[in-house]
């Protein structure tokens, strides 16, 4: 008896380990490949910036779709930005489901990135802040709004995500699951920026240096426009024709700060 | 009569010497014994993270409970936060006596810890500052109210403390004595922080990780509803629920900004 | 047949080739000569200063007259003002047409230096930037206006320029041609600053060292008098009178904070 | 003829420098000595401070009183603050004439020290600034008030000297001369701190740690007190009694600070 119980407790072992490996061949996807390590650099550069920058905080994420597949993105695992090596990158599935987390922590809110790039095929980047001009905006009745060409690319509008439409009353805020993500995603619409009501924002580009510029100057923007408000006359705001223009004209010369801003962060 | 004069000198200094020594044991309470070295240079790194991030300035103390007794807490001498090392730490019972002072100066206002400590036995780490967006909020009819998800922890509300009314109306506005102490730790009640009215505020927390997460939002969220409110609109504030909720996850999280603090601020 | 469109074509290339050169010798201006190399060294240090003081960021040129030729001027290739160095110096004339660009970029709006040394022998130095306190005023019906001392030589007045007036009602905001840079000039009139609505500022001045006193001063302005006019109370200006003789007074110390802020600027 | 003339030249031109001499010993006040280099040490510590915690910028000024001589005080030659070194440091009479000028310039404003320091026995040393939050309090009807145990010292009220009072419609803003140097000191009457419309504000005090503090305070009083303000509700001020046993308390503490600011300026 013994001897039989024993077979099959090793037997039922084995069958378990198999359905395991089998369960965990379904959870974590094939990976796309590897990437130019040149665009690693740029995804490391960016979370520095951005963090040299004051867009993020001990918080905030920045992700890049892979060049080679449409359905993964990189980002890196569960650290401050200011500290995100080469090593920390990981990569993902449209589902955030990571690829090879060799016992790497992921953000909780990865979901942001996953449901954006699965609604949005034209963005290449993404980034999640909370940077400190923007989240009054957030919180406040009075819309954001274009008044300084820089941040022109605001001009669609940006809209405020409120939680307790998509989650219920009392949510923990959190963009914890993937139908959180796609309400976002949904809120964001084809837009460039939405804000999360006491929370945050998020920035979409068509590549790092250009979400990292829009991080940059929605924050700009913001404070620009509290200022603006509080001189107590009337706001003159960018035109949608104008700002279409200067986006335009201005998306051609985003290197220049990128330059500056890289260099400077990796200089710390 | 010189000769007796003399003697009689002599002898009642050896009895005054006598009385003192007495006095001293008495008064000197006696030790929990050492802790853990890396406790110590938490309350080491915490002091130098709060003066980083901007949450005391030459003036404020951080304290943590003596973890083998909760009758004593750790606390340095009365030396700017940025400039303490562990030399410097002193330890006390909960009259904010020191057991070992062996000539170091004690903060005048230590019994802001010791009577917190006494009446909140939940408490393993305080806070003292004067972080600059708080103190408006301490002087204003205007109450401090969370906006944002990493200040949740302040859902319970935020009292301002009135030393006029405990200690009449012409104090020197410090928390000098246990009485004044005693009547700080009622109006902090069972809560996260007490701003204190034309002075700072008191924060509290289960750890110094959470406690120095908790000065560092407090002062954030100060700062970001006074530009909220000056931007005219309506503002929505963090539901209680909706707070209770985001609290939870987020404690799960500080490890993450107070790794990079601590990394930026014993570089300097 | 094969051998005479052979020639023909080498003969068509040849004078193409020759047309170009001509064409090139006749928008290509003569060089006015070489400059002094404390003056390159001191436009370097503009560039320098005015970034390090927060005046400009990754964007906004300064630029200097040739001494030898008021029809000529020097400037930096397009690069961030904080990245200049010597090399990055080029020589324009009033065309804003470059003497050697030898493959260099040039800033989309050298116009705004080119038309302004036109339109106003006086003036030796221009800045362009878009430092932060003066954008809202250039968004407000709130007049800029001077009420500090070290910010008397405002006292003209500052206009602030349209460009739907003078570009139409759809420009992307940017002094592209020489049209709108004539049209800047206009507003500019003969005072010390002109604002850019929704855009920045350009300053002028008798010199680096002036122009660069004047945008750092310009900015500190504009945040004093929004911060007075927060206050709620009536608001001192300066009296013309009284700001034409600061200025004359304070003109003769701008040698004090320059060497301060070449001192800090060159040093990182 | 020519001989006679010529010795008659040679007498002349000894004559004459013996005018020159005498005059010079009219003139130039007698030293009162040297000082401990200590206090020295701690007046260049005292401008790098003051520049380190942005009360001063390129300009601004602090003296200390002679500790041999009430009749003489000690302030650097006319250098950016930042910058000075203790071969900078000039011996003045209360005249603010120079004992021993050798070539270096004076501030033009030093009558500002030399008419207080005559004016008022009890002050030891003095600090002229233009830091950035009291300037739009002395553009402003809206007093400045302390609020904070910190700003204490300010209790006596803090009056606005208008130099169109005291120079008539059009100054140059300036403190010129003995006149109008002893004009602000009537302003000054007993108080620690006046402010100077469109221009910045002097603190007096016993020391110079005492009257950096002052100016640090000072600065971070206007500062709260403006957002108070702008938050809409009631604010509480200091009382004057309350604000006396502040002041007196935090006395016996401005080491701490001191001791910090020191070590972090110096170290630039």
């Amino acid at each position: 008896m013994q001897g039989r119980l024993g077979r099959r407790a090793v037997l039922g072992g084995f069958v378990a380990a198999l359905f395991a490996r089998r369960a965990r061949a379904q959870t974590s996807p094939a990976s796309a490949g590897p990437v130019d390590p040149s665009l690693v650099d740029d995804l490391v550069a960016a979370n520095r910036i951005l963090a040299d920058q004051g867009v993020v905080d001990g918080y905030g994420h920045v992700s890049v779709r892979h060049p080679a597949d449409p359905q993964r993105y990189l980002m890196s695992r569960s650290i401050a930005p200011e500290l995100v090596t080469a090593a920390d990158v990981m990569e993902y599935d449209l589902d955030s489901t990571a690829v090879d987390p060799r016992g790497r922590t992921s953000y909780l809110e990865r979901f942001i990135h996953g449901e954006i790039y699965r609604a949005r095929p034209d963005v290449k980047a993404v980034v999640h802040n909370h940077s400190p001009s923007v989240i009054p905006f957030g919180v406040s009745t009075v819309p954001l709004r274009p008044l300084y060409h820089m941040s022109a690319f605001l001009w669609p509008g940006v809209p405020v995500f409120e939680i307790r439409n998509a989650g219920g009353p009392a949510t923990d805020m959190l963009i914890r699951d993937a139908a959180l993500g796609q309400a976002l995603a949904r809120s964001l619409g084809a837009g460039p920026v939405v804000l999360m009501r006491g929370h945050g924002a998020v920035a979409v580009g068509g590549s790092l240096p250009e979400v990292v510029f829009r991080g940059v100057y929605t924050e700009v923007n913001a404070r620009l426009q509290a200022q603006a408000m509080a001189l107590g006359g009337t706001v003159t705001y960018l035109d949608p024709e104008e700002a279409k223009r200067a986006q335009a004209s201005i998306a051609g010369t985003i290197g220049r700060p990128w330059e500056l801003w890289k260099k400077k962060a990796l200089a710390r």
